[in-house]
């Protein structure tokens, strides 16, 4: 357990604000906790002697207690959060509306309330919190109407209207709950705490949650990831798309991050994401009550040849793959089955089976090494016993091991035999679509709790050059640099075309002469953003024309833009593009997840295609090697239609080289490598554009340790 | 009402192989047949007397009857229907198995079956068929367990079993039928024949079915072009995945077509494809009974926040837009709403909102014109009563005459209020993921219905020029044809660059000679696939240097294979590639759908990229420019990033025409012109290579009026 322990199995709640008043909140809490918690509720309020009861204390100082629920009005919650501080008691949860969500009054109220809250040490939950409640010791502390059935599940959400609905429906469904907690604002207690906490109680097997916002995505991050090694987490993050990132914004009155960054960041943390309720409580259901399959090859056993394949095309749409089975397996089915029957995956026993061939078929399946789980599926007919069948499966499963799904088609047939097989913790649906996604969320959660996290490796860089270079930018008071930051990739160890940038024809020259071969000549603005647009770019330059060229694009850029700042010109080896693939690095600093890096094919197609992968830095090997196998385009990479496969390898390393300046400089909001050309023997990037903070990065020194270790 | 009129609403019904044996088929449709129909059941057994108290008699011929329903052994089948039609019968429903499913000696019965029925022009179902029911005359022709509840639905399935469980379940769900029928082997009767019947259907209001393959593709989708511009049709047509396309070919012993055949012509055909069984009954019960909206908006009204904002969620996953509110009814929201609420959309009338608030802000979400339909969302709360909310949300349904969908959250209390709801025809989902989907369907359908089918345009092409080319593949008895046939494209009037193909060196100067600037030269061979590997093509050869170029050409080709046929040296016009977008225009034949036509991104993309769109030939005008549109890089042809636009309706056309050329010449298998250079000012095609059926091509005269007609 950890060291929320108290807040979920306290032994004396104070409710502050207790209340005999009908219909008030004080009230509903107060019976809520009397209704079946173990341990001692404290009514607390200094105008009443006794509340439903029980002896009311006048404050929180003889209330004696290691859990203060706070109901009073938001005018005076903040005194009585701190005297529950001054209290001695450590865990808070704060009812009382009318803080962040109301406006620029109640912010001001909520920092406050956080202010107490760190001096004093609390864990406070809330506020504007539905409350909190734990089946462990019977513990309603939420002002709801419904308490919840004992079970495995622990539940968070930012929405406490949503909790009532689903312990209602839950309730109905016979689904349990170990903890739930309603977030509220997440003043001080947010989502990353409570995985935590749900990570290291053993009584919690599945963490499930509604969120509409992640508080500190790298902390989220690090916190999940360590947690999924074990728990499976399941979130609903709302806010998925434009419509409801625009909803979430106006209901929570917070910036939403990037839904991007969101997926990135959820799925690197090794969260299961649901995209509706239902997908929720289907995956937590499964993961709550089955095994995690040996391998992800599922065998279907079914006595009604449609809908084997309907479940067939389900598993096609899933991680899942259909079993091949065993010798051994095929003859047990060829000598049993009969002949219109089929012994390949899906198995069709045929509408003629009686329980005993069924038992038969799914023992058989069971048994075979290939088979990594299975689905029962089933259509009533007047042979089988639906509740014979459900017992038979459920024994089975226990036997062997192995994860198994349910899908009893039918109604009222059904009912008996679904009591059966959900008893025993194996759901049963009418869609074997929703069964197989069951399997399917086995299979992912095996896959995340397998994974092997590495450090981001820490490269050799001149982080002062870096410094230098975009110390430049403040000089110049001017946020966004292009081409003239070239060395600041250099710098970090990413490779870039022979060259540099000539502020007069002869020093033009100069750089041209020592390069190989024609170069490309570009002028640098901070102010000509389509550089070509306005003939600003010469490709093919030869040496004896250089010094014409440096005065020519001079020239035209005066022309085009009189007030334009010009640095110079960039004299640059030319690169072959021929053989190599355009391709594009970029980063944007999300707020809630920090640098959010981008890997995609380059050229026209990145913002025609967009076939791009993201990663939240710092990016590890393993990560960086993942983004250039994901994007669509990876095969012409790895060497499609006969072409030279390009330098994988050099495009990842550019990849963590520039996530480690990323982390370096925060000052850095965006930047993308653009193009960064893969060829077959490296990577060379040959344009970049990047925007700075400038006051940030006034006061930040470059920080000593730079990455975020994955423990933290 | 349709031909089939009589085989769902029969006078006289013969069930012939009628018998009281427990257990027996025979047996379960006579009783079934007995327990509700309105009409007379005639048991015909030259057996017995009497069957489960019936009068038997020994023929058809004595049965007088307007249907047969044949319940006999395999062996007798045939002939018993051969003596049904005899009798007179129009309507035979084959329930006996033995036939296309069981191997060789099956396929010759169902063979001879077939040519029985249209001897005696008979609407024969089945074989293999659970039967027919029909609850307009409470005609139960099935030997399943249940009966269905009378409603507007029909519904079809390739599976029985599916049946059985569909009718337990939808009894128990209180969802009803007008017609069913397992459709069986399909040797007569198929898909396209039940929805052609059910759009005549005034008592069918929803086509739904479960298929594993469509017999016919032109022919159903012509029939449900028609049939869905008045009545939905939602089917779930299995083998969607690799996986599941095999497990239907080894269930129904069928040659699957391609899925990229089906999903195309499912939706040329007009048909809403479920891709679950969940989405399926989803998708029929609102299309069942909601009206269609008169836009695509949706208003949601909520007292809660968090679900309010996961549906907007599903809002954004669908094609429905969030409505802006008029200023009228933001200000009616701005009166009614407490200050904590949100009068924009999603409205969050918040917690405390009593049922006469609800009914309100519905009223006014209902009653503005920028409002296509309304979801309802709420959770339950002290204040609010469920089942007086539901009753408001059906009258003021009704009153507006505008699509609702209701997602009252919760378990034990939302059972009544669901039961209100969906008594009105309102389906009442846990999961606002589902009623949105709902609402998505009505959404879907109303843009289906909306269609306008333009007839194909018919070019004015030189088809005998077409056949001579063709014919060349049968002198030189070699399928596959390359760049010698770009003369069959001229031929329909696709242009293709200037030259030909040489047969000597001189030959090819003469071609070069009148060709503005260099020429493009490319070794021609049917047996050399990959010519750029070999060499085999030439760039920018200058007239000095063709001559030359012939003779080396052709060398290399030589060395590399001797053996190769080598047809000369194609001598083209270069087309410039830096203006313009390569493409892809070529066609498949489907087994079942015929010509498919696939338009993509050419070059290497094709294959990495897979960005294509596909139509079943002929493809009009409307569809042609459809495909321009639909792919991703669709924006590239319109001129994006300062690119000037090429000449999309040139590619149209092209497209238009080598459709035209395909429905002409069935012995063409496929064909891809690759690339077609899309430019500025047109379009050519570079390349070709298509394969040839020797056989068809010899037997088939082109047909005089080849285009489909879409009334046909």
């Amino acid at each position: 357990m950890g060291e929320l322990a108290a807040l979920f199995a306290p032994e004396r709640v104070a409710v502050v604000g207790a209340t005999d008043r009908e219909g008030s909140v004080g009230r509903a809490i107060t019976e809520n906790l009397l209704a079946d918690f173990e341990g001692t509720v404290v009514p607390v309020n200094p105008k009443r002697d006794e509340v439903l009861g029980r002896p009311c204390v006048a404050s929180m100082k003889e209330a004696d207690a290691d859990l203060a629920v706070v109901v009073v009005p938001p005018s005076v919650a903040v005194e009585v959060v701190r005297e529950a501080g001054e209290s001695g008691v450590q865990h808070v949860v704060v009812i009382t509306a009318g803080f962040g969500e109301t406006g620029s009054d109640g912010a001001a109220r909520e920092e406050e309330l956080r202010s107490v809250a760190e001096e004093y040490d609390l864990n406070l939950v809330g506020p504007n919190s539905l409350g909190v409640l734990s089946t462990r010791r019977g513990m309603n502390a939420t002002f709801g109407p419904d308490n919840a059935l004992p079970g495995r599940m622990s539940f968070m959400s930012q929405s406490g209207a949503f909790i009532t609905a689903v312990l209602d429906w839950a309730n109905d469904q016979g689904i349990g709950f170990k903890d739930v907690v309603s977030l509220g604002n997440k003043a001080v207690l947010d989502e990353a705490d409570f995985v935590s906490e749900w990570g290291d109680d053993p009584e919690t097997d599945v963490i499930i949650g509604y969120l509409e916002g992640i508080e500190e995505g790298r902390k989220f991050i690090d916190t999940a990831r360590e947690v999924t090694q074990e728990t499976p987490v399941v979130l609903v993050k709302s806010g998925r798309t434009d419509a409801g990132a625009q909803a979430a914004s106006s209901h929570t009155g917070t910036l939403a991050g990037s839904e991007q960054a969101y997926e990135t960041g959820l799925d690197q943390a090794g969260v299961i994401r649901a995209d509706s309720v239902q997908e929720l409580f289907d995956a937590a259901r499964v993961l709550e009550s089955q095994p995690l399959p040996e391998n992800d090859e599922v065998a279907i056993i079914t006595n009604a040849g449609g809908p084997g394949v309907m479940s067939t095309d389900a598993v096609g749409d899933s991680r899942l793959g259909m079993a091949s089975f065993s010798e051994e397996t095929l003859d047990a089915f060829s000598e049993s089955l009969p002949e219109e029957g089929n012994i390949y995956n899906p198995v069709d026993i045929v509408g003629d089976a009686d329980n005993a061939r069924f038992e038969e078929a799914l023992d058989v399946a069971l048994g075979d090494e290939n088979v990594g789980c299975v689905l029962v599926l089933s259509c009533p007919t007047a042979v089988l016993d639906y509740e014979q069948l459900a017992r038979d499966t459920v024994s089975l499963q226990e036997e062997h091991g192995k994860p198994v799904a349910a899908c009893f088609m039918g109604g009222a047939r059904v009912e008996a035999a679904a009591d059966v097989l959900e008893e025993a913790g194996i759901p049963n649906y009418f869609d074997p679509a929703r069964a197989v996604e069951g399997l399917d969320a086995l299979v992912r959660f095996k896959e995340i709790s397998r994974r092997e996290y590495d450090d981001p490796t820490t490269f050799d860089v001149d982080r002062e050059v870096a410094r230098e270079i975009l110390g430049r930018a403040v000089e110049r008071d001017e946020p966004r640099m292009g081409v003239e930051a070239m060395d600041l990739l250099d710098a970090y160890g990413i490779p870039i075309p022979e060259g540099g940038i000539a502020t007069d024809p002869t020093e033009a020259l100069s750089l041209a002469e020592p390069i190989d071969g024609d170069v490309v000549m570009k002028i640098v603005s901070p102010d000509i953003l389509h550089k070509s647009d306005i003939g600003g770019v010469r490709v093919g330059v030869p040496n004896e024309e250089v010094y014409d060229a440096y005065e020519d694009l001079v020239t035209r850029a005066r022309n085009y833009q009189p007030d334009a700042e010009i640095l110079g010109v960039q004299v640059q080896e030319m690169v072959d593009l021929d053989s190599g693939v355009e391709t594009i690095v970029g980063m944007n600093r999300d707020p809630q997840f920090g640098p959010l890096m981008m890997f995609g094919l380059g050229g026209i197609f990145v913002e025609v295609l967009e076939d791009t992968t993201f990663r939240v830095a710092p990016v590890t090997e393993t990560e960086a090697d993942e983004m250039t196998g994901e994007i669509n385009a990876a095969p012409l990479l790895r060497g499609a239609r006969g072409r030279d496969p390009v330098d994988v390898d050099a495009v990842a390393e550019t990849i963590q080289r520039l996530s480690q300046l990323v982390t370096d400089f925060p000052a850095i909001l965006e930047l993308d490598i653009n193009p960064l050309v893969a060829m077959p023997g490296g990577a060379q990037a040959v344009d970049v554009r990047l925007t700075v903070d400038l006051d940030e990065l006034d006061v930040e020194e470059p920080k000593e340790k730079t990455l975020t270790e994955p423990d933290q």
